[in-house]
C-alpha cells in the first residue's frame, strides 16, 4: 500500500499527496519515511506542492502506532526515539529542500500536521482549513511542532496555540503568519504559485532559497557576507546574465 | 506593608496581584524582590496569573526611589545597578517560570510595566488597557523593556514604541503581538486560560514550557534535537500514556 | 553631478534625498558610496530622514552598470563583489547609524530599494507606495534584500515576496511589519517623527538605539546584562537626571 502519491508536472512541479485518508493522513513512522523519500526524489523538481487526500490535511502522529510500541520491552522508548528522529528528518527535509515547498491546506492540520504546514516555505489554505497543536489534551505537549510554529508566529501567539490547543481558523492562521493566504481553492492557488516558481530561472530559485536559509539567525554582518557571496555567484550565472539583458532590452524574460 | 497579594486557587492556579495602587504599582526595588519571591513560591503552582490593583497595571520603575538614591556617595550607581539586576531577575523569573504566566491587563502598562506584560507567556487585556515605553520623555530610554518588547513585536513596531513613547491601545497591542486578545473582562479571561492549563497534565505543561524555552533561538537542527528528546520523555510519562489511551478509547481525558 | 541632496534642519534632523530620479534612484556603486558618505556625515545629527526625488523611491541596483561590467576581463566578478560590499556597507550604515533613520516612501521601493526601507529603524509610506523584491523575474534572486526583509516580516511572508516578486501595496506592507504606517504625506510624517526624536535627549536616543542593537539576537540573560548596563549609564547621565526630576516636579521636560 502506498502512503503517498507522487506526480511530476510537465513544468517540473512535483506534487506529493498525503494519501492515508482513513487515518486522516496520520504520520506513522512509515509515512514519515515515505515523505522524506518522496522529498528526496523531488530534489530535481522545480517546486514541490504538498497536498492531502480526504477531509483532513494531516492529524499528526499516529497515536495507535505509538501506543502499540508501549508493549515492547523498553516501553516504547526506542520506537518513540526513531519516530521523532524520522519526524524531524522529514520536517527538515521540507525546510532544507533545494526548491520551495508549498502546502495546500483544505482541512484540519493538527499537531505534527500543523508543524508540516509551518515547515513549508509557503502555504495557502481554504476558508475551511483549521490549525491546532492540541497535544495538551492528550498529555503530550506539541514540543516538536513548537519548533516550526514558533518560527512562523509570534511568541505569545504560538504559546497560546500550544497551551490551549484551540482550533485556529484559516483567516486567523494567515494573520498569525502560519499561512500566506486564504483562497477559495488551495490546490489551484498552490499550483499557480509553484508554476510561477517553475517559470523562473532554476539556478536563481535554488541559489535564492539556499541563501535565505544560510543567512537566517546570523548576525547582520555574517548574513550580509553570506548573501553578498550568493549575489555575486548569481550574477555570474547564465540566469542573471540573460534575465537582466532581456529586461534592459525589453525582451520577454523567464516570466511573462 | 505587603506590596503583593498572593492567592492559591483550589485548582492550583496562583494569583499574584501587584498591590501598590497609590504608586500605580511602581516597581521599587522591594517590589521587584517581592515579585521574584512570589514567583518562587509559585513554583509548585499549575499556572500563574499576574493581576494589578487599581487603575494602572504598572507604571514601571519607581522614579522617586531612583532619584533619592542620587544622594548616595556614588551618585546612585550602586542602587541603580542593584535595581536593574533585581528587575531583570524578576522578568527572567516570569519567562523562565516552570509553569505558564498569564498577565491580565486592565489599565496602563508603562515602561518596565509593559516589559512585565511582554515577559509573560500569555496576556489578555481589556479595551481600556494601554501600553507604552515612554522613557524617551524623561531622558531614560526603555532599554531593558526593549529586550522583552522586541521578543514580542516586530522590529520597526518595537522601535516606534521605544522612540516615540506613544500610548498603544489594547487592540493595537494585540495586532503587534504584545497581548493575545482584548476581552471585556481580562481577569476572568486570564483565570479561564489558567484553569484550562491547570486542567491539563502537570508534567505535560512543565515539560512543554521548558522545552519551548530550550529550543528558542537555536538552529533548526539543535532545536529539533532538543524538542525530540522532550517528546520522547513526554511519551514515556504517565500523562501521555493515560491521555493517549483515553483519547483512543474515547474516554474523557484530562480536559473535557 | 550629485547623486544625493543633503540638508540639515535647525533641530538637527538630517535629510538625505536620493536624487537620481531619471534612473529611478538606482543604487549604482557611486550612489551606494555616496549614501554611506552622507550617513557618515550625519553621525552628529539628531535623526536621519531618507527621502527620494521623483516618482520611484528606489529601483534597487543599477542593472546597466552591472551589465557593463561583464565586459571586464573577469566577466564582472570584481565589480559585482565591490558593488555588493558597498551595498551591504550602506545598509549596515543605516542599521548601525548612531541615531534613528526614518524612511519616507512615496513611490515604489524595489529589490535593494525595498532592502533600504527594511533597514531603517522606522518607515512611513503613502497609500501609493509599493514594495517588491522581483529579482526572480530577471534571474537574480533578491538574496541581500532578503537579509533585511526577513528581519522585518514573518518567514512565509518574506518568502512569498522573494519567490513571487509581486508588488505589495503600502497597507499590506504595514501589516507585514515592513513599514510603521500609511499616511497621506510620508515626508511630513517622517519629519514629524524625526522632530519628536530630536526633541528628546540626545544621549538618551543614542544610548537607546545602540543598546537595542547590542541586545538583538542574544540570549535573554546576555540581552538583560547588556541592557541593564545601558540603563545604569543612562541613569547616571544628565538627560535622565534632569528628565526624571522635571517629571517628578511636574516641570516641562524635553518633550512638551
Amino acid at each position: 500500500m502506498t502512503l503517498l502519491r507522487e506526480e511530476r508536472r510537465p513544468d517540473g512541479v512535483a506534487l506529493i499527496t498525503l494519501d492515508r485518508p482513513a487515518q486522516r493522513n496520520a504520520l506513522s513512522l512509515e509515512m514519515l519515511q515515505a515523505l522524506s523519500a518522496a522529498l528526496a526524489r523531488a530534489q530535481d523538481a522545480r517546486a514541490v506542492v504538498l497536498l492531502a487526500e480526504g477531509p483532513a490535511f494531516c492529524a499528526g502522529h499516529d497515536l495507535r502506532e505509538l501506543t502499540a510500541a508501549r508493549a515492547e520491552p523498553d516501553g516504547g522508548r526506542g520506537f518513540f526515539t526513531r519516530t521523532m528522529a524520522a519526524c524531524s528528518a522529514a520536517m527538515r527535509a521540507v525546510v532544507e529542500h533545494p526548491v520551495p515547498v508549498i502546502a495546500a491546506v483544505e482541512g484540519i492540520a493538527t499537531a505534527a500536521g500543523c508543524q508540516l504546514v509551518a515547515s513549508c516555505d509557503l502555504a495557502v489554505a481554504t476558508p475551511a482549513a483549521k490549525f491546532c497543536t492540541p497535544g495538551v489534551d492528550i498529555g503530550l505537549f506539541c514540543s516538536t511542532p513548537a519548533v516550526a510554529l514558533s518560527r512562523n508566529a509570534g511568541r505569545k501567539q504560538a504559546m497560546e496555540m500550544l497551551l490551549t490547543g484551540r482550533l485556529v481558523p484559516a483567516e486567523e492562521a494567515a494573520a498569525l503568519g502560519l499561512v500566506n493566504r486564504v483562497v477559495p481553492d488551495a490546490r489551484a492557488a498552490a499550483l499557480e504559485l509553484a508554476a510561477g516558481i517553475a517559470a523562473r530561472g532554476e539556478t536563481t530559485i535554488r541559489m535564492g532559497k539556499a541563501g535565505f536559509l544560510a543567512q537566517e539567525g546570523r548576525s547582520l554582518q555574517e548574513a550580509y557576507d553570506i548573501a553578498s557571496a550568493v549575489m555575486v555567484e548569481n550574477l555570474m550565472a547564465a540566469d542573471a546574465r540573460e534575465g537582466i539583458d532581456a529586461f534592459l532590452n525589453k525582451r520577454p524574460g523567464k516570466k511573462q
